[in-house]
């Protein structure tokens, strides 16, 4: 058996360190790079940056909202589980409502996919919440159709989908808008590198 | 707003299609192929594909003690709470200890990370169980050294931890192992491709 390195402090400092050797972070503003870092060390990718977008403002919009108590809105359980709890700010609820026993009738009524009519459960929350939507495409495009309502505007909106179908368009569609947005275009994204985002934006210690 | 596909069955039926399209299977078997289809679509990523090593039976024997009510032991609560409970076919337990309370005393005690103590309390699980290690690297070595030390042997692992500090050397010790097992070479890796993986195993539907 290779010996390996068994101090999690010491796993979590090497890591951290070689993406930011690895990783071209030009032209990144520091708040941003702290959450691409992040993400990329849940994802094992350090190219991840080149797909990433961003609006100015989004990272400390989504913090302040989180400290002023604001719940996460997730698509999906895998990114609620990913969400570091005790990095949250002020005990913020992270809710999932895709498990609501109304979600299967409301995506019936509605003709789309549970993902997103489980979107109708958030309406009451929307306004002021950070968003964090990490694996359908169609609950991206719902929350933009939402917003375009005149339901609530999150505070900010991390549009992470991943796939094939819809996943780069929606991502597309989100980072045109006038909503405070970070991005990962293209087909990547998924839970575990948008739970990570979260989790940076939640604290400031790398 | 563009208008996006909201059927669900038919986003799944067009995504698949869209990775067997684009995927070079070449040399892979059809069991291992049905898995990495799924890993794909959790990924975004068809190249995943050149990453992937597998030991022969490792579908055949994962999935038969999958319905002959194996549990799935899991290092992350990700992976967890990524693997769809339906498709299991015995209603088997999903488990993963890392929240356990005692968790945090065993890695002081063992002088390791918690995701590596938690294995400790699988001990009693491990014969004849799927494993399914998504996230840390300390956790696929720690099962190799139980393995060693003559803990129950799993029916099959499924290696797939991300990152860059032991990942790719945690995933090289299983595939050199005489373990059933399946991995992802490098740094890539981690929950949502690694609960696509069991689920894809658990129900042949695609």
């Amino acid at each position: 058996m290779t010996d390996y390195l068994r101090d999690g402090a010491e796993i979590y400092r090497r890591s951290f360190a070689t993406i930011r050797a690895e990783t071209d972070l030009t032209g990144v503003p520091p708040e941003i790079a702290q959450v691409a870092v992040r993400m990329i060390h849940a994802c094992g990718m350090t190219d991840l940056v080149t797909d990433l977008a961003w609006s100015p403002e989004v990272v400390t919009k989504a913090r302040r909202a989180l400290q002023q108590g604001a719940p996460v809105l997730c698509d999906a359980r895998m990114v609620a589980s990913g969400v570091t709890r005790s990095r949250l700010p002020a005990a913020n609820d992270v809710i999932c409502t895709l498990a609501d026993p109304a979600v299967p009738a409301l995506a019936d009524e509605l003709g789309t996919t549970r993902s997103a009519a489980a979107l109708e459960l958030w309406r009451d929350r929307l306004r002021g919440s950070v968003v964090a939507i990490g694996n359908a495409p169609t609950a991206l495009f719902r929350l933009l159709e939402l917003v375009a309502e005149g339901a609530g505007r999150p505070a900010a909106v991390l549009g992470i989908p991943v796939g094939f179908i819809g996943a780069a368009e929606s991502k597309r569609a989100l980072a045109e808008s006038d909503l405070d947005h970070l991005v990962v275009h293209g087909r990547r994204g998924g839970s575990a590198m948008t739970a990570a985002a979260i989790n940076a934006i939640a604290g400031e210690k790398e």
